[in-house]
């Protein structure tokens, strides 16, 4: 088997390791890219539909504050456009689907007033995080000892605000508030910088989407990167990585590299399944045992047009009740598109549906839009869903979420170099942690370590 | 490459693995086991010293109602001899080394208080939990949905209370209370009976200890397998499992076993390297993401004599205050054998002194036992010492933990078979969860599960 010596190997072709490709071979190194599967993109994806539109089935949104991702758009001459936005908001509580344009979700007063107190307690202590360093900050043995459960039963006693958390903490992790630690919900309100720009469309997390979906970022930037040289072997997944005094050996299906150093970008629970030489340190491998993926089921729901628009309606629904917690008007920006709905299940409610038949799970879901929107949801021209769960070379979104203790007893090794191995993946981001934004921005500073290396 | 057909495969030579072997071929099935290391055993090994001496550096000890495996040591003829516990114990708190007989521990009267109404209520809690189904448990919901670091502070002010319970954990778990549930602990609690029992010697789960060395049980036990026609295969690390439909295919280095049925018993962490074929269900290898192990080092201290003996002291120390949370006398039951301290570094202390050099280690151990046992502790003979997260083949002891959630969301798969592959190890058993006894439960519930599909 033939060898290849470059003098970057990077591991995981999503924005993570083509942002560090980048860096490094701009900076002039060699660099090969390999990856497991036979694309480009890792958690961004289009799904084709039978009439040939492609709408993103992974990661998709870019907001303000997003740097990063957005000069990537910029770079590779990707367009932006708003999501969707003009109308009332649905939010489904106490039995009730509550048409509203409030910052305050339609929740019954009494949620409100708790949650007028709660959130900027909570924005408070994400103020207060140390991005860099979370097991560095002031109170952190406080706030890491405890799920964010028990921060929500004991600043809450309305079950509608306790119910409003919990979504909320489904929408951003695909997690229970149970599995979390306060120290982790509070860090990545400070990575985005606040909980409104976390759950915001305008002026939020989920402001804008990028004409082609997504996927086109790691799409155009891996062709630049192969007409600059740098090759981005496909359908390769690493099997073992080596690591000696003078080079580090990857191993993947039907080959290898040695090179100088390695950047890994791959989500930490998968790096753990890789057969490292020398053995991981002990810490680090049991960092590895503790950073499990959320479970997400993103379902798009095509009907001829986005009728809901008609009724006033900006397709954006809560529901503190359905199977589908969060949805969104994902139809495309094209004249006569026709509508789609992302409708999301997450944590329990993903775990709870992967165990029905797809067409059992598609009822499931528009029996949810049907309630939202009207008898007319019950009725979709098309369907697709992705259990990210169910990926092998992910196995969960939207990204890693910390237990208890974990950044306490673990943190410092996330994105500690170890040897010539280097770690990018959204997980190690400090800024826009678990978004595209903190994709790229890993990838950048993990090349950067490597240039800093010599 | 030759391939072996039996009726089953049996992956880890463990306890677990061994008693389900031996059921199954009994049974009259014919089996093969594949086993990682050289040598059988798992979790368990003797430290042989450079006198010939060998002393268990791995799980030890068996105690009153641990059944099965002590049906495994009649069996194998192995005697069973009381752990040395005459003479007054040690704890260290309050900057202060207390010598105490008490079954509160030395604790001051208003930390004793506390614990006098805190400990009945979580016994009372662990009596009610489901051991086949914690998850089913009345009232799970609440109870996995903390940290039982957030139960310590709830119920107790003073620190010393809060400091015995953190030490309770460290010694059951090498864990932190904030890593665990508080359903996981009620869980563990309920397994082997009540706390009293996980953490007494006389009447409890250190009562006693196997001549030679618990691993003869291992070891007798393969030897009388191999003696009727199993074959154990070690040095084989499993790397591949694929099952169809009639059949499930084990690849291990150098060699490969097919069989109509596997039992799986490594720690579910290790299961989750495995490459599957089919690939894992989402939340089955979701599950895997979640069971991590316990980090601890276990240290034998060697001196000409067991010089704390004379001074009237059993060797058993529990400190709220040192890297050395816990000591046993572990000197062999030979006359003028060498005396022997078993000091245990557990949790976070294990996982800082893993940090240091072997040197410097040997004296953080050492000036810990100086100062519970006086000058003489400080000048060792010899000394050993093993870190169970640092093993390729266990990646942490002394068991896997639970973070809250993980029993709600994912528990009932924890030993729920899939397809032709059946699940082993102590991880997965009801009774005994986390010791020896739980491990031979296990196998022997496997190989029942096995023989039961025909």
């Amino acid at each position: 088997m033939a060898e290849d010596v470059v003098d970057v190997v990077v591991v995981g072709a999503g924005l993570a390791g083509l942002a560090a490709a980048r860096d490094l071979s701009r900076a002039g190194r060699s660099v090969v890219v390999v990856e497991a599967r036979d694309r480009v993109g890792g958690r961004i994806v289009n799904h084709r539909f039978a009439d040939g539109s492609e709408v993103e089935i992974g990661g998709q949104w870019v907001g303000p504050t997003q740097d990063r991702v957005l000069a990537l758009a910029a770079e590779v001459e990707a367009a932006t456009y708003p999501t969707y936005d003009t109308g009332a908001l649905l939010t489904v509580r106490s039995g009730r689907v509550v048409r509203h344009r409030s910052p305050t979700f339609g929740l019954p007063p009494a949620a409100v007033a708790e949650i007028a107190v709660s959130q900027p307690r909570l924005e408070r202590i994400a103020r207060r995080v140390d991005l860099d360093s979370p097991w560095a900050t002031r109170g952190a043995d406080a706030l890491d000892a405890q799920t964010f459960e028990t921060w929500i039963r004991r600043h809450h006693r309305t079950e509608t605000a306790r119910a409003f958390w919990r979504l909320a903490v489904e929408a951003v992790f695909a997690a229970e508030p149970r599995d979390i630690s306060l120290l982790h919900v509070a860090f990545y309100i400070g990575s985005g910088g606040s909980l409104e720009r976390l759950l915001g469309t305008r002026r939020g997390a989920q402001q804008d989407r990028i004409a082609g979906g997504s996927v086109v970022l790691a799409e155009r930037l891996a062709d630049r990167l192969r007409h600059e040289g740098v090759e981005i072997r496909l359908g390769a997944p690493v099997r073992a990585v080596e690591q000696g005094d003078d080079a580090v050996v990857v191993r993947h299906d039907g080959g290898e590299v040695r090179a100088g150093r390695a950047v890994v970008a791959v989500p930490p629970t998968l790096a753990g399944r890789i057969r490292w030489s020398p053995l991981l340190p002990a810490r680090r491998d049991q960092l590895l045992q503790k950073v499990p993926m959320g479970s997400v089921t993103k379902c798009l729901v095509v009907y001829d047009e986005p009728f809901w628009r008609d009724e006033g309606l900006c397709g954006q629904v809560a529901s503190l009740e359905d199977p589908v917690t969060i949805t969104f008007d994902n139809t495309l920006p094209t004249e006569g598109a026709p509508g789609v709905i992302v409708a999301f299940l997450e944590g329990d409610h993903a775990r709870r549906a992967a165990e029905l038949s797809p067409r059992e799970r598609e009822l499931l879901v528009t029996r949810s839009l049907a309630r939202f929107f009207g008898p007319r949801a019950s009725s979709p021209v098309d369907y697709a869903e992705r259990d990210w769960a169910a990926e092998e070379w992910t196995r969960g979104c939207y990204g890693a979420h910390l237990a208890p203790g974990v950044w306490s007893s673990f943190g410092d090794l996330l994105r500690e170099p170890w040897g010539r191995v280097h770690w990018a993946g959204t997980e190690t981001a400090a800024v826009w942690n678990g978004y595209m934004d903190g994709a790229v921005r890993s990838g950048e500073r993990a090349a950067n370590e490597v240039l800093a290396a010599g």
